[in-house]
């Protein structure tokens, strides 16, 4: 708030407002140290915002420095213009601590993609093994997420993160008072000065900028979360394809010397368990009636707090996590053998429906599997027989071949491809 | 959903994969009319979601019209495909409806900001009477969130609604196996049927179009709400400054035939208290785990479908709200009139500052407007008298000029300008 | 609404305010059939609310059938009355469901915790096998979860869920106008009609009713979750301890004939993710202004229409889902063994600190697990080796012994002997 | 955390676990003054919980006070037996304070509904005037939620708050080791020992009490939101019925001397707003996987500490609130005067009904409202013209009687007598 204050003082001064010196004056004795921190609090209490009683203590410290200027601190303005612009210095310095984050994550996944590029593991959907993926699609896919993310917290920081500047109730009329120029010219030096964007309008009670930033910060949490979501699953005991890297220290268990818990992960998904419904308490306050609201803007002060501090540190989490993921190409083959051919069922079906029909593809596909559950490997086997009882000619041979994972991956390599190009276009 | 399948037996019949003649038949034989809807429901039941049973029965229909189309029928394809594009038009097709509406609520306010630009009445905050503003300016506010509104839904509308091509995986390996060319190929044909986006990579399991989409429900939800939210005070008996144009027997009561309720006012404000939380619901389901969530997808479907239900509601019943709002400026004026001078009281601070200083002023100002809190009228004169006794001159006549709401507005008329400006811009 | 308008007629003619006669004609002419639904729709749009339509079509039913009853139809009442009291029907019925399939799903888990006392399986935290447990502890531990969720649905269905009966303003001052009587002697017939409770008080305005309900959906969602979330870790591929039974077609794959998705688990899961932000709204809902309020109202009835939905539905699954849930202990045991021994570490550090202190045990055991963690049988040996090598003398039997996990159970048979013992006093 | 450590430690010397001198050794070092907080933040970063690196202290805390009792400390214990019974400490605490501040509450609206029993104003439906209520109604309905919510606090007070007993994963297997005793026998003195609950079973991953304190949480939150709303409303400028009770200096605007703020009104709203979604966040940490879920757990600690930080908050405003409220009857009067008669048009219609019938009824009525709807006060003289143009003979004098707002109270007072009875048996 100070910053803000010394701001908008420096601004009143360039357009004839308050003389220059004044504005030095307050700038000068501008010191956090100079402040008491419990008058303060206890002046949130006594007047429901933490406005009032800072201003009062900065007009004392103003006076103490210089008599004279003690009366141009905080002129013409409200305790809301103040609150809300420092609010978008919060928001700005949050997001672009997310935002570095955001691109060191991404390029740990591009790194990832290009390397296991062609390590064929098992899709799951549902829980089950689906169809063969590679990791590099995997990590393809979350760097996808990820890019979005990145080119969304930069919107936000380039064009919506605004000055307050509305006095009283949104007509600068206060500002007015003191000045023979349209008060309306104190927009563009104030934002100027905090490198804030200057507004159409004042948004005390229109949330525009607050809105922004909460849907950003939703989408960054649960585009960390569905990654750590991937890795929650990949690092468990019994499938073990993917493991944090462990600190010295870090994740230990304080009952289990031999557990290593992913701590990165779990953080990041702590987070994006509680910015959805934080952000949905900043949505619910763009619904506020009057000039200002009897509580709609005081419940966006915690909520957004929180968030910010939530997805800060998801990201900072998201690039520990992504940084040190150890992967392991050998589990992901011996998971993928779990299931034999049956994880290409799939592709069975493609080759045998034009010479069954869909119908019959399906109903013989399902005997074979069936018949394979605890055998999976003999599938191909039990095909070739199966197609022979139908007076089909069929080949082992042909069938062991078409129920190879590693030739059932698609088009996984060139979408990695295209995820690592679009991150080169996005840093560049 | 049948949309989807004829123009993905299109987009494969462009590359070659499926005859030509089996996209049209697949075409012509897909009518609404010919499927058993209670089976599809009974569909839904048995396996968890809708296209499961609804191939199965479009199958069975382009046999009955050309037995060799019919293993063409949903070629490659996976649900999610089919489901989730189907949803992308759904999504479509309900933003355009608030598009329209919310251009006609812009035009409505436009409207009421330029008639009232100079019409003055109380700005309110915390419920209480602060300074004067003008309906201009209120109305402007409101243009200015439903311009933010209009833009966002325009970048959605425009760029985040993409078709869903991935197949069992994201691999789109099945594509594959029809195919000699490269199955990401299929993508642009399959977005230029639908005139929908083609996207970086399949969104299976990254969740970005849901996410933009919930982004921009709540904030149409949201900046409704807070029209709704003023326009509920301000139609209050005691306030009666605005009134819902009432349509006969609209917003009738059953038992109190002489209340015109603010039907479209609740309407707005119903939807604005549920829209929210069901976002935050699609906030959260971005948080999925492996290729396919148990779980996490299918929560979709409903908090989306009904989202965008209530916000469609929303901006239609905006539209008629806003377009029909009756103003009263006389209301506006005697309402201005209870709290007397004590509403520019800020602007007296303003004056008075420089001569007695800001601790002096602030005391004297309580004094007046607790001695003229039953006679508001009074206080040009208290004040004087007041002043008369710090030994300053004073001159009634100059403080009942300065207690003038009319004279104190500040930027209201300029902002009001601006914002029908902007709205020009907009809609131009 | 029909039930509630026929209970009031009867209620009404109990205490003399209508002629037994109409309240009999009413009744009979009472008759969903003669409804036009499509106009009762229509009358929603027209009126905000379903009631006004409704009870002009059935004053006009009534009075086909007898010309002097129809103006005893709906007499005093307002919508509120009769719109709170058949959500109340709607609400018991649901719970009655509910706690059927409650009751159900308790007995499946007691079966199967008294199956599987004794059957050994990881422990799992933070996604890492922890220390052992019993898969009839797990079973118990769902099942106590089930019994609170059951003796909250039993507490709601018998003393919260009331009639509602206030009049246009909670004075019941239009059903005064009709009687001598005092007017509130309508209400324990009324509630008697019904099957509800009689409440304290008129509660259109103070939301005790819909947030006790809300409060115990979230309670039985979240039970259910709890399971399906464990049932879902349980049924991956790798793991496979549990599975679900699947019914022939049910879980069906539209592409993959090898899968057998978990459906039950998933519709669970499906609910458990929409459920707790549904029931925020109902509690947001009870921060309503006025005798009635503009919109707080009205946003309670999707959601709580939404919540009961999703929750008879998520009990219904869970109970087919524990019914029919197949375990698998060789799996078990054999994932156990995963780790070796290392899973009974915190055993091992309980034997050793005695000897030689907490904080050298701890270094020895991280030593030994590191050395062991791809071979994990090998802990017992290395053990001993390392504590020869402080001087201690180790036998390898021993030590074997204790690294045993059917060993080191704790009081996991005991804690399941008493969730059965209290299955048995709830169900009674 | 140290008060937990000590009541376990005590418990477990009091079944012959560790000795009872170790047991006051660790007592007598608890002392919070020895910690060193900056490592104990510390080590929450690196451990991702803040028990590992507390109990790394407490240990050197009391190994310094007597080498031999160190090794007792935290023995057999896991984390989360520590933390979630501290937090059950900390929501007794604070519902405790909840329940003395909604006490207070209760007993100023038993006040406030006993001294206005009598004191009539306008009931207000969507905004308008529906018909009259009186303001004692008004506050025994608001005592009335209030009662509701004290004894749902109460309860969860008496039974719903247990210690946490359940070793690495809910098997008590550790804590067995150091017993020849059942290790079951620990849980009962460890309840004795902080005055909590036993619980049947663990709880770790089965959520119970946090469920249930959520629950109350929100319930509390809502009824005392639900006042609040009705305050923003009556404490308007045009409405005026109602005032908090300025203390000097509270609720002062920063720029706007002649404004007091509704501050605790404005405080309880900011709470109401929030803790809805707070909540729903800790329904949906009911949903965890595994004996200990990655960030399920974790994810309720700080909307569960911010919930009840805002309800703590929001029951002491809610008590100044209510205590200093200031009540404006003539004010209520002359707002009831605004629609004349028509504030009974309810009433009208019922005396009309039986002589003109339903249809007839409504339309003169509507008829007549609208004709007066600017000059409410000749109602009456215009209903009787009305009915005389019907042929009916009409009493000008009478319809002035009927239309009297004070004579159609309905059944209000004894209501108000009836929640004040009910408020002497709560409290008695």
């Amino acid at each position: 708030m100070l910053t803000v204050e010394v701001a908008l003082a420096r601004a009143q001064a360039a357009i004839g407002m308050i003389p220059g010196e004044a504005a030095e004056t307050i700038a000068s004795a501008a010191d956090p140290e100079r402040f008491d921190w419990r008058g303060l609090v206890a002046g949130v209490h006594a007047t429901g915002n933490p406005v009032v009683a800072f201003v009062s203590q900065l007009t004392a410290i103003v006076r103490a420095a210089d008599e004279s200027a003690a009366d141009y601190v905080h002129r013409g303005s409200t305790s809301q213009d103040i609150l809300d612009t420092a609010t978008m210095l919060l928001c700005r310095d949050a997001l672009r601590r997310v935002h570095t984050d955001l691109l060191r994550t991404a390029g740990a996944l591009a790194g990832h993609a290009e390397a296991h590029r062609d390590t064929v593991m098992a899709g799951r959907t549902l829980t089950q093994h689906a169809v063969p993926i590679t990791f590099g699609l995997k990590a393809a896919g979350w760097l996808g997420q990820v890019l979005d993310a990145i080119t969304r917290v930069e919107r936000v920081l380039a064009t919506a993160l605004p000055v307050s500047l509305g006095g009283a109730a949104g007509t600068l009329s206060a500002y007015q008072e003191f000045t023979e120029r349209d008060s309306l010219d104190l927009v563009e030096p104030f934002a100027a000065e905090l490198g804030l964007v200057a507004p159409p309008a004042p948004w005390h009670s229109g949330r525009t900028p607050i809105a922004d930033v909460a849907a950003v910060l939703a989408f960054v949490s649960g585009s960390l979360g569905k990654i750590a979501a991937d890795v929650a699953v990949l690092t468990r005991t019994e499938i073990g394809e993917l493991a944090e890297q462990g600190a010295p220290g870090r994740g230990a268990s304080s009952a289990m010397p031999h557990k290593q818990n992913p701590v990165h992960t779990t953080a990041v998904l702590t987070a994006a368990r509680q910015v959805p419904a934080l952000v949905s308490v900043l949505h619910q306050c763009m619904v506020v009636e009057d000039e200002r609201s009897a509580g709609g803007w005081h419940a966006e002060w915690q909520p957004l707090r929180e968030a910010l501090r939530l997805v800060v540190g998801a990201a900072h989490n998201g690039a520990a996590l992504t940084e040190g993921l150890r992967v392991f190409p050998d589990r992901m083959r011996a998971n993928l053998a779990l299931t034999g051919g049956a994880i290409v069922s799939e592709r069975l079906g493609a080759v045998l429906t034009p010479v069954l029909g869909k119908v019959e593809t399906k109903a013989l596909l399902t005997e074979a599997t069936a018949m394979t559950a605890d055998r999976p490997d003999d599938l191909p086997d039990v095909l070739a027989e199966l197609l022979r009882q139908h007076g089909l000619d069929a080949d082992a041979h042909r069938w062991r071949a078409l129920c190879d994972p590693e030739e059932y991956t698609g088009a996984a390599a060139r979408l990695t491809d295209r995820a690592i190009e679009r991150y080169r276009a996005v840093v560049k």
